[in-house]
């Protein structure tokens, strides 16, 4: 029997082999030619023990000495992420042809540039931590918000891979952000730009897209998309804006859609849920679904009821 | 080179450690005043395991004596609950101004107490694996529920950290259920009350909120919300009933929405998919969309299609 | 007080322990009767390894020869599978009363035929990331589609587990969807049957019921329903085709749902987004929501529109 199953493996060994050499577009089988999964969402993870120091501890190691620690924890991601950079930047065109040196160089000062940004960034995020707080009575207090609101995971990690994207460094700002939409069913594209004290309710189902552009004080719940019209263009469409504006102070609610590269929606509207909207909406407009009518059977009557307004309706985090 | 980049760090700890000194909320620097996220995840594990102790086996350590392998597991997940408890602990004013030991000891009794509720705990949960395979005819047998259905998943996690939330748990309760929400899509508040019986079918998008009250045989379906009125309280809504009561035996379909703190869900009631309700609803009735209208466009010919009836429309868990 | 908390530990060990006792379902404590999740989760990602060789690299051990690599890789995948599929087959009433030899032998030979479709398996998947890659103007290249879209690991998952699933493995199939389900919010089960060039735009909510088929070239968006009507029949269903045809060519467009096991799109249709459809449409044939009223309130005025046409939306992959 033992021999019986040798064979078999090696004729499977074989054949999988032998299907490799298809040409195919899987059929890649230099491992170190990828940026590595894991050690980019291990970078991301350090990115945010570094955004929020006081959370997030380590265990291999333990400093008292928040310098030190810092120190240690920035050296180390810089390290990590240049390589995993580097390996990435060889898939941009614009260097597909330089020394390994060139590339190694060119990886280092996006690193630095990057990390440059990091207060910056801080600064955004101490403004989502604030909205988030105040728009949700079922916070305990920020500490929660910040140890446990897939939102604020979300947003964190869409203001760190944006700085990334900008700095066009290919593959590695989407595998963060797909890492965010594992974790959360939020998925916000690296190029999505958002303004300051943004909000996000439950948030699993959200889509926005690459082009989308949001303003300060924007709150978005769960199963909302800002997404893009169909046209069928496909790759021809790449670059081209295919997602909506949203202005200040816009408070989008459950289940609504938006669509379409040219739409804007007005300072200090409020969009309702499950509206499907594809064109712009002037500013200070409350947008609701007409009277959803409801057929309701109990015993022998059948009501039917028309009067829903659901003007104002959405609903805070749990 | 080597230098100009070891400079670059070091002006880069010094501007993010500067950024740390500004007052925000995100500056703690502290993480030993923060219950450790992964180790409130570690003791859900366990919990998990205390719960189904047929399941979910352990690498580490291998007793084939099912009271020695428990008492040890219990006497872990107890001392670890211990030390996060009493962290947690410290953020809720009652115990701010406690000395350590007081605080420890109170710590203690909650673990105490917590522990003892288990076996009622799992009285529930037995209900629910019924519930689970009675409702669902993909279901191979109810092995195949405990150990790969997403819903039942949500639910054990939801009695768990809702016994927490009762002994007035800050945080934990809402990682562990944030958690079970990042693992399956399913949002469901540590503070939400749960009757027997309950089934969840595939569960994604699924939002429960914190004052929601549920009866026992209740079916919740993929996207449905139970959740809040938006009045734009924000913090001053905090402790109040913000949203609905659902009694026993109540259907409700996917992608329903159920909405504000008054609205009462009366027993045997069946909410068809897509409803979206904001007041009660009568006891033994039955609530759909009335006729969606569908426009059908195939060559020339435009038909308006108005006769969908989706009354008793859901569907089956996959 | 070390004494008490020793007293009140060994009496909740006592009463847990007691509660495993009552002939519960819950109540097995034969951890080794079960498949091992983790065991199960771990041979999906070495399967991942395989059927893409370049991407996903191995920490543990590093051979530069593709050959040595794959097959220590495919060795250690069939010793495992092995081992859990024996253990599954148990819970299969033909197996019930085997022997063990018996019984390890059937898993062989299910292993054995389950390698030797992974070269086909290979060619379905290089078409699925072929049609990601044409459908989204957002992705950056093949590359990225690999390692970062959560869409193509669901159907990838789907089309490995639906062959152990054809092969009458019980559990394991469901345990690796549903993995891939935890991770990217698309709930596939292993046994639907899904043709070439399947494309998943976002993908976060999508439903596949197990009796469901889709052809050669079918798109679907977030949200998306593919499911049974309900009529309450529980267990009884089991084996019954309750789930929709989808035939080539067809795209259906977010929050759609598509139910029932008699209910075929036709090839070619397109189904607008959240579309409810519960009975056959014919080929060609374009189907959307007629004209959702909106209600604009804006200062004094209030204005219904009417007039957007759905059509033709949808929305590219962020």
């Amino acid at each position: 029997m033992k021999k019986v199953i040798d064979r078999e493996i090696c004729e499977i060994v074989g054949e999988i082999l032998g299907s490799y050499d298809k040409g195919k577009t899987i059929d890649h089988t230099e491992v170190f030619a990828q940026p590595d999964p894991d050690a980019v969402i291990d970078i991301l993870k350090k990115l945010f023990k570094i955004v929020f120091p006081g959370f997030f501890r380590d265990k291999t190691f333990r400093f008292y000495n928040i310098s030190s620690r810092l120190t240690v924890l920035i050296e180390d991601v810089m390290y990590n992420l240049n390589r995993q950079v580097a390996i990435a930047l060889r898939q941009n065109e614009k260097y597909s042809d330089e020394s390994e040196e060139e590339v190694n160089l060119a990886a280092e000062e996006i690193c630095v540039t990057f990390f440059k940004k990091i207060p910056m960034i801080r600064e955004y995020i101490e403004t989502d931590v604030k909205a988030f707080f105040d728009g949700d009575p079922a916070a305990y207090n920020e500490n929660e918000i910040i140890l446990s609101y897939p939102g604020l995971y979300a947003i964190v990690t869409n203001r760190l891979a944006h700085e990334l994207h900008l700095l066009e460094v290919p593959l590695i700002p989407r595998m963060m952000t797909e890492h965010a939409h594992s974790k959360t069913g939020i998925d916000i594209h690296p190029g999505a730009t958002i303004g300051k004290y943004f909000f996000i309710d439950h948030g699993t189902g959200i889509v926005v897209g690459e082009t989308t552009i949001i303003g300060d004080n924007v709150k978005v719940y769960q199963g909302v998309t800002i997404g893009a019209l169909s046209t069928r263009g496909g790759q021809r469409l790449k670059g081209v804006k295919r997602h909506p504006t949203i202005e200040d102070n816009v408070t989008i609610y459950s289940g609504a859609s938006i669509l379409g590269g040219e739409t804007v929606i007005g300072r200090g509207s409020v969009i309702g849920s499950n509206a499907f909207i594809t064109t712009s909406i002037d500013p200070e407009t409350r947008v609701t679904i007409k009277n959803q009518e409801l057929v309701l059977k109990s015993g022998k009557k059948d009501v039917v009821k028309n009067d829903i307004d659901i003007m104002e309706v959405g609903n805070y985090h749990i």
